[in-house]
C-alpha cells in the first residue's frame, strides 16, 4: 500500500511510531480507518461526500435554494464552505469530462445534475465552479448546452488576477481574461 | 555594485568572461550601458520609459484613444501588450500609494494624468490595472473617487482564477471574488 506523499523513511517512522503506540489507540486508529469506509457515502442528491444522506447542506433549508454550484470534487465544496460568501447549493460531479482518459457524461454524476434541476424548479442559477484546465473548460461548455436551453441561467467564476497578486507573474493569458472581464467600479 | 539574482560566484564568473571578450565587444557592452541612461526617458504624455518622445504607444494614432490603462510600471505595460488583446493607451504611475513608504500622490505620476484627461476629451474609460496588493487596492480607490466625477468610466482587472489553476490552491479571498464577480456563460 502506497500512501500519497509518504516515502520509504517516512514510513518506516511511522510504523515505529504505532509500534511504541499504547494498544487501545492503536485499536481506535484502526476503527477511525474502517469507518471513514463504511460510515462516508455520497449525498444521494448532491454527491457529496457526508456521513448523514441527505447531507447536511442540500438538507439545511435556510440555504438559498435558488442557487446550485457545480464542482468537481467534495474537497472543492470545503474550498467554498470556508469562504464564507456562498450560501447556495452544491452539486458534485466527481470529475470533469476528458474523452483521452475515457471519462465521459456517463461516468460523471451528471444525470442526477439534470434530474435534480427538473425537481427542484426553484433553481433559477447555476454556477460552473470547474477547474480552470482545459477539461475544465471543456466541460463547462458542455454543461451550458445542457442547462442553459431549459431557461437557467449559467454563470462561471471569474477568471483574473489572484488577491494580492502581482501583474508581473501573471500569464499572459489570465491578462487578457482580466482586461476582458473587467470590472466598473 | 550588486546586480539583481548575481551573488558572488556567479559576478566572479561574469568577470572571467568579460576578461576573455575580445577589447571591442566590450567597448560595445560598455556603450549599451551607457546608452541606457543617456537615451531612455519617461514619455511626457504617459510616464512609461522610452527612447522617443512622445513614446510609439503614445504616437500611434491607430490606438484605441478612448481608454486609458493606468500601471504602476514600464514592466506592466510590456506584460499587457504582449497579450495581443488591449489596443488603448497607457499611464505609468510609477508606482502605488503608501503612506508607510512616504508615497503620496505628489510622488506619482498623477497630476499628469488629470491634465491629460482634460485635454484628451475623447477618453471614456479607464482601467485600473493595479497589482492586487493593499496598496494597488487603495490607489485604485483613490483614483476612482478622482476620475469618476469627471463622468469618466472607471473599470479594474477581473480578480479571479488564474487561467489554468486549479480551485485547490486558491486562498479563500480569491475563491470569494471569483464567486462574485462571476460572469453569464
Amino acid at each position: 500500500m502506497k500512501l500519497p506523499g509518504i516515502g520509504e523513511k517516512t514510513a518506516i517512522r511511522l510504523a515505529f511510531f504505532v509500534l511504541d503506540l499504547p494498544e487501545e489507540d492503536v485499536q481506535q486508529f484502526a476503527n477511525a480507518l474502517l469507518d471513514v469506509k463504511s460510515k462516508l457515502r455520497q449525498c444521494e442528491i448532491c454527491g457529496n461526500i457526508t456521513e448523514q444522506n441527505p447531507c447536511r447542506i442540500c438538507a439545511d433549508e435556510t440555504r438559498d435554494q435558488t442557487k446550485i454550484m457545480v464542482v468537481e470534487e467534495s474537497k472543492d465544496v470545503m474550498a467554498f464552505e470556508e469562504i464564507n460568501g456562498y450560501h447556495g447549493l452544491y452539486h458534485v460531479l466527481g470529475g470533469v469530462l476528458s474523452p483521452m482518459d475515457g471519462v465521459g457524461p456517463e461516468e460523471l454524476n451528471l444525470k442526477s445534475l439534470i434530474t435534480r434541476l427538473q425537481k427542484q424548479d426553484q433553481v433559477t442559477e447555476v454556477i460552473l465552479a470547474l477547474n480552470s484546465t482545459p477539461e475544465g473548460e471543456s466541460t463547462a461548455m458542455y454543461l451550458k448546452k445542457l442547462i442553459k436551453p431549459a431557461g437557467i441561467k449559467v454563470s462561471r467564476l471569474a477568471t483574473g488576477l489572484a488577491v494580492g497578486s502581482d501583474i508581473e507573474y501573471a500569464s499572459s493569458l489570465t491578462l487578457k481574461r482580466a482586461v476582458e472581464g473587467r470590472t466598473e467600479l
